[in-house]
């Protein structure tokens, strides 16, 4: 597959064997890479691609070579549903992530970065993680014979925990919060020569990623939704959504790239803030809180294309409490079925405070996207899993259904 | 769709609006029903399946009516890996329920079920559960207007607990085991005129549960494997399996049927020492301790099925014990990235017990079926995830890495 790296600050042109992470005279964050391609040299048709097949469908619009590796657990290939008159929205889609094999949008990261590892012939590769990555790249080098460092904030969900510690990881949990474990991760890395498979300083995560928006024009007919929604932490997966959607216009398989919106805790507004007060974007790191660990991030790493890719798409970023998250996974539960951590239902719960603002008008085609399963952080809703006991006699549960 | 009724022990056939549950004459142990259909006038070709659609695409021989109401959450269409030399087998196909809605086998029965009250008018469905059943009803109803009451023993994984509670569904939890809360929820049921989702007395579910062989053989381009293997508790999957297979091997799809290898936890051998004393087989309720929850079933209920058709494909039952059934989930997510519950798991256990025993050749076609997801119940493997936590300094972790 014929390739570049572009970096998207200065806007210098790079070979794919020139550079492995950022550009040198950016710095990792503003250097951050993008994959550009001849778009006129890839015959890509409608017909190529089908609803259900994994991440590999889309190969001919992927960073990879040919006869690569592959990872042998299905990635992708995550519903699309369609929700009628949900909160008096006519056609709302959601994209649920829960169904990847370790449950969250991040494997369709991790699948690239190890057949990159592959390629590049690296016998070792690590990440640094809110938990989620960690646990997609634990469980998909599992079947492997790569190495597997994992840098985590110690407070990391015991689910996220536990699947890279029966995966087989090497576990590194660390006393402190994912924006120093990041830091400490890319100097170890460096100094041990590992593969780093961090979210933005390794530029084809991203590519990994747009995946899902691939699957959203696919599934959905080619139709484009109005809106996205999609939560925030380091900016990665909204950054691939756009790409996804910019790929696919300028194959001329779709008509328009949507409004894509970010969703954002109050108490970790990372890039929010930033994209509000306008270009330059300039870093500005600070301490978060929110109990949606996996958009906990108060160093977003891919910052820049995050702001520049938000403004190109006529996007925005919005912000939603703990409460309003917390809420939210009940109200998604309860409306539709499925089940999101708190960080996935933060789209959801940005989706109603839209609607509440007139921000969202009943006839525009919205699409939310759930990046997580709710079984990853139980925890996080222990307070509101409230319920008394029963004795197995007859009359006391007819009285407990009376009376509950 | 054309389909009757008949007693797995009396034989006698019913209309399917005859009759609702059991054979009043054999009662419910003895008297669980099968859903017979006129093969001959059954009109499915190969090219009507496709690897990876939901449990409908097999609605030609479900008994359901044409437009009957169908589930909106995809069930179905869950990968079957391929391992190649998975403990010196040479073929060894992993059928992996982890990625329904609800992350479990069960999502195939509650399915069905739920279709089945629509049709039949209720307004209210019921089940017992160890946990699965429930979480899966709970799930696939939250959406629908159907009111939904769960009977689970009060000790049930925390995370089965958290989904039915955040989908909605009315939590009845009882200071007992599965198989009281089992006769209790009959009882109150029948007198509350709800609709039943019980294992093996209403005779839908398994008709749900058996699209997973169905999608088996689909998946695996209409080969049959020599072995299935699948843990047990009821007995209503490892059932269904054989069902799905003879459903297709009398509308000439397949050549034959596979022998088929239940796996009980040592304690809670329910159908296990009942199938190994032979022929008239005999209820005989016994208590039960087992850490696989899903599977501790003291007074299987679809045990008439379980013993005839296993005796029919020339398989049997074997037993693991707990210790057994953890370390397989170890190895079965280290060996393959596959993470699963404890009875999920056990198949993979009693897999490895076999290999040990010689029952199983490198050449044979095995193929397992992990019936649950390991992210329901992280708490039973908490006393082995162990580890200790590092200070955020260069130098400390890269002690850390040396010594650990």
């Amino acid at each position: 597959m014929c390739y570049k790296l572009k970096c998207i600050s200065c806007n210098k042109i790079y070979e794919k064997n020139e550079i492995e992470y950022t550009c040198p005279k950016c710095g990792d964050i503003y250097g951050t890479l993008e994959v550009i391609y001849d778009y006129e040299n890839i015959n890509i048709k409608k017909t190529d691609f089908n609803k259900y097949d994994d991440i590999w469908q889309f190969q001919k619009i992927l960073p990879i070579e040919k006869n690569s590796y592959k990872v042998s657990l299905k990635v992708g290939g995550n519903p699309l549903y369609n929700f009628k008159n949900l909160k008096g929205i006519k056609n709302v889609k959601i994209k649920y992530s829960g169904t990847n094999p370790t449950a969250s949008y991040k494997d369709r990261a991790s699948a690239l970065a190890i057949n990159k590892a592959y390629e590049k012939k690296y016998d070792t590769i690590y990440c640094a993680s809110t938990g989620n990555a960690a646990s997609s790249l634990a469980g998909l080098t599992a079947n492997t014979d790569l190495k597997t460092y994992i840098f985590l904030p110690s407070t990391a969900p015991k689910a996220k925990i536990t699947q890279i510690k029966i995966y087989g990881s090497f576990l590194i949990p660390i006393n402190t919060s994912y924006d120093i474990a990041y830091d400490l991760s890319l100097e170890i890395g460096a100094l041990k020569k590992w593969y780093s498979r961090n979210s933005a300083y390794n530029p084809y995560l991203l590519e990994g990623k747009k995946t899902g928006a691939l699957e959203i024009i696919v599934q959905n007919d080619y139709n484009v939704p109005d809106y996205i929604i999609v939560s925030v932490g380091d900016g990665t997966i909204i950054s691939s959504i756009y790409k996804g959607f910019y790929d696919f216009y300028q194959l001329n398989l779709i008509n328009k790239i949507p409004k894509i919106i970010g969703v954002q805790a109050e108490k970790a507004q990372g890039i929010k803030k930033i994209f509000d007060k306008g270009e330059p974007y300039k870093q500005n790191i600070i301490q978060t809180t929110t109990i949606a660990d996996s958009i906990s991030v108060g160093n977003p790493r891919d910052l820049i294309k995050a702001c520049i890719y938000i403004k190109k798409c006529k996007g925005k970023y919005i912000s939603v409490t703990d409460e309003e998250i917390i809420d939210s996974i009940y109200d998604l539960a309860k409306t539709t079925g499925l089940f999101a951590e708190p960080a996935g239902s933060a789209a959801y719960a940005g989706f109603s405070k839209m609607i509440n603002n007139n921000e969202i008008n009943k006839n525009d085609n919205v699409c939310l996207i759930i990046t997580g399963n709710g079984l990853k952080d139980i925890d996080s809703i222990k307070d509101r899993i409230n319920y008394k006991t029963v004795k197995p006699i007859k009359k006391e549960i007819l009285d407990y259904i009376e009376n509950n």
